[in-house]
């Protein structure tokens, strides 16, 4: 199992880790396997989507910001976070892709994103490789 | 593979399930691996958050019910659960997490929790632990 | 690792694969073990859910479009497909399936289907099967 140890620089971030990612997969040398994404924070999630174009995740946290507002929350009088808990649950914090002739299978406009959704801090995504029996 | 049965309380309902999933988990004597959490249910879904503060839950409920509101839908005229099938769809019926040391790699803040969007039911999640290949 | 390939009909299009999914694991002579599945597209996502009453998945596309109504996004300029990208990420692009005594352990209500949120387009599935370490 691996660590990828980041800091996210703003309240609402999406933090692209694809490379290094890839660098737990080439260092792993697993050539026919799996690769797990995991993120241990219960007000982040893990997506999977195109970032060629950044304004996708820009949209994207809009879009739960609308869906899912901020400060209507019974725990916002605890943590004034609960928007952030809201989001995380329904993304959800693991995923989980191929990995054929060494090479992770994303699709071409396929990335790997931490979303913080409250932030900025200091976070940490744990990544495994599990090689095929065969 | 392991079962753990229960019985939701009400119409909406989340049920925390950590500490059986962990007793499995402790039983398989596994020490490096991942742990699969399925529901086997199409108006229930499993999350990953927190539940020190058991408002989260009722949040995430309340804000479910506000994006996908009850008895507008196709399927209400069939099984009057339309609602619930939607939010199960959206938050999906699986999880995976890590183990290391023999431990359940959950962050500090995260427990694992059914929701139930159409209770009160006996309710089934299995769960599944795999090895490491060392 | 296996591939479905399959052409959806309309913009918003949900496909029923599960029977694809069986024959894959069928093929795989694996009794015990775990089913993956994942797309490569930016603007789909897998389901899990009810597909007896076909309603029930258009009651989804409907929800979905309530929520992240099309034309309103940054990346509408580029492609056109702002909202698509986003039902995606919400989504997500994997799903985890038991496999016990070689049938995959789906409930009685429950199929796998994949999403199209910006088609009609020729798609394709990964789907992995993985034989538990007895």
């Amino acid at each position: 199992m691996s660590e990828i140890i980041l800091d996210t620089k703003k309240k609402y971030d999406v933090v692209d880790i694809t490379e290094e990612v890839v660098k737990i997969v080439n260092n792993s040398k697993v050539d026919e396997g799996t690769c797990f994404i995991y993120v241990q924070h219960a007000t982040c999630a893990i997506i999977i989507n195109e970032n060629y174009d950044p304004n996708i995740c820009d949209d994207l946290l809009d879009a739960l910001d609308d869906v899912v507002p901020e400060g209507k929350w019974r725990h916002d009088k605890i943590d004034n976070n609960g928007a952030a808990h809201i989001k995380s649950s329904i993304i959800g914090p693991s995923e989980t892709i191929f990995i054929k002739d060494g090479k992770l299978m994303l699709g071409r406009w396929q990335n790997i994103m931490l979303c913080d959704f409250d932030g900025p801090r200091e976070r940490k995504v744990l990544v495994k490789v599990i090689k095929d029996e065969m």
